[in-house]
């Protein structure tokens, strides 16, 4: 699953990297935002939007997205 | 972007999801891994393998993959 911060909210993780970005060399790099990447193994797929809402985001500022892959 | 931990090299951050799961009634989850997601603009993709490798990824414990989508 992936875990964003939600559009409009500050992401200041994400602006101290675009601040670093151009003293070493990398220009034209905006709208930097960080979040969270989370794998697991599961069998029980429908428990899985409960967990993210409950434990892995914030949802006062975080979205999460829920990916599949077959195993 | 998604930054994710080498397979072999413990992920503690995970591990420690991993366990308190159960006492909040999510069963059955495993190999849970825990990385970054970092999304950003720029029009200059050629650079981004090496943004990555300097900057965002610890080369020694972290693997990178960078995915594209064209506005």
């Amino acid at each position: 699953m992936l875990i964003r911060p939600k559009d409009g909210i500050l992401d200041p993780q994400g602006k101290a990297v675009e601040r670093a970005l151009p003293a070493l060399g990398f220009e034209g790099v905006h709208d930097v935002r960080i979040g969270r990447l989370v794998e697991l193994e599961t069998d029980d797929l429908a428990s899985l939007p409960e967990l993210c809402a409950k434990l892995l985001a914030n949802p006062l500022i975080e979205d999460y997205e829920i990916l599949g892959e077959d195993a």
